[in-house]
């Protein structure tokens, strides 16, 4: 199979097989113009994707790739440090790329990472990608991929997340035990399955114990941030007064921006309105009142992301067959001062 | 002179010239054994550092390599967010490595980025880092070389920090003119020249406002992070109980330790003692009260370590002298409520 397409290429281009070879390994002793052509045309007769990914990146690197939305963000930065560390262990380098939410980089990015032959890729996708081509040709390259936090269902890869509608549904029934009846909810982005799992958890546990849903008591955070959390906390206040009794959050930063507002305004937390958060940063435990969150064990997520990505370049190494796994990582709430 | 390089190189070896020129610029097709005696006799001959480099490293890799200590800190991921953004402007790729304040790790990372071949590298030196062999192999290697916020005075390259001890100086005599007079200091690690430079400040701005200096209300933080903030702030209550009005800290994290253990004893902040810290956190604007301190600027430190890196790397492929620079990122003193 292999022979054929490299024979076939190299008969195309009139350029000898062993040329093609070169160029598919990127010698540096093949002229750009040649590489490009032999990749082009590799590209376009596609019906051998694994041959041509495999002479294309026979070479290990002993470098990964990570792409993640954005650095200064205590979940972000714990998945990544424990990233680093196995990867450390394992003597392979990470080579890191912040898509800030942004889509058109983030397929940039895929594209070089694929062109530098790393020999894996780990993703946590931007809110924007609603498109997974690049995802799809990762996997056409035979580069192992796997998906962390924010992924997606639509692409048959390897996936590191938490069961997010059951967390969410844990900790928004937590409230409605504790006797909170009016919880306002401050969403994620639309496009996100972490953010439409929260939203949907959020869903069942009013529907579960008999709340009715109010749509118009849910705020949408598309960027999650601390000034979303205070200016819908206003918004929410100057919309809805005081007949909201909790207020829950897609994250902790969006949580301590509410927080920040309602400490402002001398609304008590909890005895006025609760609040509660998502992801547990560091943070939470030394604002006032400490914030109620849900922790998402980023150093978990990491390690094992990376484990199941080394397991992929292992097998792919060895010429034996891929599974794909999806993992669960346990979560747990932890109750603090502002519930 | 490089020439003469090669060819006794290879002449030593028993080899070819295009051989050890191939294995010097590690082509794909010379074996491994060959390309490991070639490059240990490289080393031992040293006597041609540059030609040997320029030959080594005549191939771009449109990489670039960063080490850091730590990655969950507000300071550096904020500082590498700008690194990641310049670099992806360029084209370049960015390779992170933490060294946890490792200094066999951080000698061990830097074998590995020059072996990589990257274009070149930032380091945020590790506090225990006291040695600097590793430093004067990346540029006996040619590799252009930038430190920036942990450097050392030691050795001849590009730095990019602040005026530490300025910063600390101004800072300190803030406190003395608002009155506060028994001023405890939560120094850094004894090595990093920015933790002795703060140091410095903080006694000269005593010494300038007539305040005799007392070692015995300074305690060292190695870490400095949340817990030894704590757990010194404990001591420093234990030891000289209200005859301290104000405790000057080295980061906002171990500031944020202290304001947790005053909060918990009910010891009012300013009122009472008043706290300062160094670094500008985020974390620093949502706690209470919210925290005074010297906003560092990691964003433009970032930006302009990535920027001093591709001059010299521009230099170097145009063959042009290299000025190493020293540059130094303005600060600034941001009062909130804690002072």
């Amino acid at each position: 199979m292999k022979k054929t397409t490299l024979k076939e290429i190299a008969k195309t281009l009139n350029i000898s097989i062993s040329t093609v070879s070169k160029a598919l390994k990127d010698y540096p002793d093949v002229s750009k113009n040649t590489k490009q052509r032999v990749i082009e045309l590799a590209e376009a007769v596609n019906y051998s994707p694994n041959a041509f990914a495999q002479s294309l990146r026979s070479k290990e690197s002993k470098t990964i790739g990570v792409i993640i939305p954005s650095m200064v963000h205590y979940y972000f930065s714990s998945v990544i440090t424990a990233i680093l560390k196995e990867a450390e262990e394992r003597g392979y380098m990470v080579i890191i790329m912040q898509s800030n939410e942004d889509v058109a980089l983030e397929i940039k990015q895929v594209d070089l990472l694929i062109n530098k032959g790393v020999d894996g890729i780990l993703i946590s996708l931007s809110n924007n990608t609603n498109n997974f081509t690049h995802l799809q040709k990762i996997i056409n390259y035979d580069v192992p991929l796997v998906l962390f936090d924010k992924i997606t269902k639509l692409i048959n890869c390897s996936k590191v997340i938490i069961n997010d509608k059951k967390a969410s549904y844990d900790a928004v029934s937590y409230l409605i035990e504790k006797g909170y009846k009016r919880i306002a909810y401050f969403r994620g982005d639309l496009n996100p399955q972490n953010s439409i799992d929260r939203f949907l958890g959020y869903k069942k546990a009013l529907e579960d114990h008999n709340i009715i849903f109010d749509s118009s008591i849910v705020y949408t955070c598309s960027n999650a941030d601390f000034e979303e959390g205070y200016l819908n906390a206003e918004k929410l206040i100057t919309e809805h007064g005081q007949t909201i009794d909790a207020i829950c959050t897609m994250t902790d930063l969006t949580a301590i921006g509410v927080i920040n507002y309602l400490n402002e305004k001398q609304i008590k937390i909890p005895e006025d309105i609760a609040v509660l958060g998502f992801s547990n940063w560091f943070m939470s435990t030394v604002i006032t009142p400490t914030l109620s969150s849900v922790e998402q064990n980023a150093q978990k997520t990491g390690e094992k992301s990376i484990e199941v990505l080394f397991q992929e370049i292992e097998c792919k190494q060895k010429d034996l067959p891929i599974t794909h796994q999806t993992i669960i990582i346990d979560t747990e709430l932890i109750v603090r001062n502002s519930t």
